[in-house]
């Protein structure tokens, strides 16, 4: 497989570097905003050991809501499906930071993946241990997944997304209104900022997806079952009010980040990510998504 | 497989059979209303070609929504993309027959498979061919799927169905005063009410839903792209805003009907169909939710 | 008073008609779309007894959902207080024919000026007699308060409404599936349409508008403190999104039609008619509102 | 008038003080939900220069969302109709603190008298000075108008409101991320839960709401055409979602808050003030409802 797959990832970085429209670079904080428009990566983690990759995939960046994928594994591993009394799993048809179904639904976010259920699921992990304890643990959870330890935290983007960070501001006041967050929004939006604020490079942030891939060999840091949940939130809910067309178009469980990074699985064989900083309307990287649909159909790689 | 696969059909059977609680049978029309409702099959067609089931597995039940898979799969065979135009692919997060949506979206339903998704895909078969050929085609379609000649249209719940039907005649209305109707709303809700009113048993249903298997020796409908298409719709769209917690509970492309059946497809390998009348709260077939489950664990069956 | 409300009403006419933009005539039936775009009328009754006028005020113009507020004095009259168990009294905060509050509130129109609420309150005045009489008796009403028995119904435009009213047949429809329906759609539309194709002068909508004046000398139809009730209506609802601002700007009670007629009531003192067909953006007269503007600031009438 | 007048209000008192249900005391801050329940006052100060009341007259209450009466009266008086740019003047259909209708409509606000409609017109008074200053010159509008420097601002209840304000807290940082705050929430806010501190006696609110009486020896602080369009926003949006109910029931301009206090204004004739710590479902007093429901009859005062 390593030729083939070694040659796809090669043809759709040069193909996608041929693209006239490169998207969008997130403008909400300031320091997404500086990174320059014109970079890509893809990098794949087989579960043969492999790993592949083409384009600037050891270029780090901020893999944003991508944090989610990990804050989740971890609060499901210290608090079991109670996390579920708290949050939803189900696809929201709303925007990412919508705060409508929030109010409709009492406080209960749809999902973990949307910001008021990451919110509420950084919350969960904080009722065990005090912000920095959270921070190093999940930390250490991701640096133990990609096996790299030098995987880090970017505090002036955690410090830009704070300063600029009202809306997520106002949903987790709403949670609080609602009985919905255990800790202060400051405290847990505190932690939320720096979570997302973790930085990696495309092969880093393949290799960190390898604990979702169910193989021998992979890092084994939770259930065969809770992989395959937390590939189904993935798939339902991984991408906004895109995460249909994700999964109509790619057929993978994926889960975007506003930095233009998206990180995919394939059951069983693989652990994908890709990274190029422009966004489409939706929020998610443009040629990423592009690339995850050339690989996927490159590689007949689907888990329908 | 076979031996296990026929033990695992039994012994949910039995389980099953234990309950206490059996949900409710819907009552929006009197034709389903007086459904007797303990009653439970279960069916499983494999791709080696064996068909497997327990329960009530002769008894014919009418399998409502169900049918928006099929006819989907007719719609985008005769209008291919353009279908997407008319109609969405992401999850509601709505209930099925929500009207909100639609009002906040002007008139585009979110997916093929909620009630006004499920409208515009008939009436985009009316285009090319007027009511009684497109149900015969529809029905020949299924009868071909399934290589039985002896399926129907139940003509008493058509009839019921369009005398209670106001919800459905407040959707289609609405279609058509935002432009996304071509025919008259008593045309094309004529023709989906008696799509609806398709009857089959368990063993049937099964056999039909093989068009999707993807696996030599299967009917081969639609290309291998559409099937896995045609599966990602069913896992992110498939049990209405429940769909979430199907894809996390079950992990495999599903389809339910409020008749109490739910066809269920394991990519390759099988197609399932199970039915028990009783709904649960969120109008899926409350055992036949819970024997997909246990079935999808006890065979190792997930796309995850 | 006279000379003065005379000259108030010549110069309005005179200024208006100086207009460069007329607004939008209504397209959404045909019998509305080919009106002529320059007309204006401007019409009191007054609580001395004069009738004053200005402009196209012989001229016949649909008074369309003006016609609520006579309907809703009839179901008053007929069924009392027990009508607000089907319909409120609070402003919609939404658009004239929005299906959204009325699923969020199950089936229960915000107010009888929303055409949701109108087709209630012509479905409870169906309640105590069938359809031709029901008419009879609105027009009737309509007849006697006006003093005027040439007073008709415009068939051509009730056929043409009915043809074209696919968003009014979704509300009947909605409605009778929550149950806030006694009759079945197509009867209560076919009422309602007929109803608001009732055709009057702007000399005979002022006279119309005298039984809500509450002065000696005017129509005595209802009592008095069904006349504040219907009044207090009117300021809150009577103009759908744009209520508050007709309230700001004018500071009275009224009620407009999508035929570019505006009733409005100065208790006690005049009733005023204006019309001209082209519409402004939230669907009211573009013209009549400034004319009830600027004829509030010269006769120095606000309720407040 | 006086006589009368004087023994509607001991009628009325003595009438309510026999209720069985007061409704119930606002619980979302400790210093609201501490109040006595079984308290109720009515004052009535006329055009003619007198000061009528009955009940517990003379004791402090917190005024609450009246406060926004005051502050609308100034923010207009600072920055004329450009104000209308940032805060609509339409009923909502809302509850006082839903943040549906800002995330639909981008936040701008329906109107001035909902929490988030409020917030804006504090931010923009603050626009001209900063927070003390402007605390400062709203304290003496209140006073000048009520002729009566003892008014203050409890700083207990700002500083409970503060701590328990997270809902206002979402409004405040989801009308930033709109671009529609000039301040920072924490300091626009922490103004706002000042001006809602302001604590006066029914005795003291009557006089202060003299200012939208239009009558010959009333404090003159606003033009006639402003007091106008302030009792236009008072009867179409001061009573949340309940607005058309006062109205109908009522058919005064006026504005409730949840301390359990409302004004009244009979244009030209009088300002009403009631006071009785336990609210409706809607968040009204409930006994101050009733009480100007009965004087409104008992002295025949209504704007329609």
């Amino acid at each position: 497989m390593s030729d083939r797959l070694q040659q796809a990832l090669a043809d759709i970085d040069a193909e996608l570097r041929a693209s006239t429209d490169w998207g969008q670079v997130a403008t909400y904080i300031p320091e997404l905003a500086r990174v320059p428009l014109h970079q890509f990566a893809i990098a794949v983690a087989s579960a043969e050991g492999g790993l592949y990759s083409a384009g600037d995939a050891d270029t780090g960046f901020s893999i944003q809501s991508i944090s989610k994928v990990f804050a989740l594994a971890l609060a499901l591993g210290r608090s079991g499906d109670q996390l579920w009394a708290r949050v939803g799993r189900e696809p929201s048809g709303s925007a990412f930071n919508s705060i409508v179904q929030l109010e409709y639904e009492r406080g209960i976010p749809r999902n973990p993946f949307i910001n008021a259920g990451a919110i509420v699921t950084t919350d969960e992990i904080l009722a065990h241990r005090p912000p920095r304890e959270a921070l190093a643990e999940l930390l250490t959870f991701v640096r133990t997944a990609a096996d790299d330890d030098t995987i880090f935290i970017n505090d002036a983007v955690a410090a830009s997304e704070r300063s600029h960070g009202h809306r997520n501001f106002a949903l987790a006041n709403f949670l609080y209104a609602c009985g919905n967050l255990k800790n202060a929004p400051e405290l847990t939006l505190g932690t939320y900022f720096h979570q997302c604020a973790i930085e990696m490079t495309a092969r880093q942030l393949a290799l960190a997806g390898r604990f979702l891939v169910a193989a021998p060999g992979m890092p084994r840091l939770i259930s065969r079952a809770r992989m395959r949940r937390l590939c189904a939130i993935m798939l339902t809910c991984g991408h906004y009010d895109a995460s249909g067309d994700f999964a109509f178009r790619v057929g993978l469980p994926g889960k975007s980040g506003v930095g233009g990074g998206i990180l995919a699985i394939v059951p069983g064989r693989a652990s994908i990510a890709v990274w190029s900083p422009g966004l489409n309307a939706n929020g998610n990287s443009k040629l990423g998504t592009e690339a995850m649909e050339r690989l996927a159909a490159a590689m007949d790689w689907s888990v329908f």
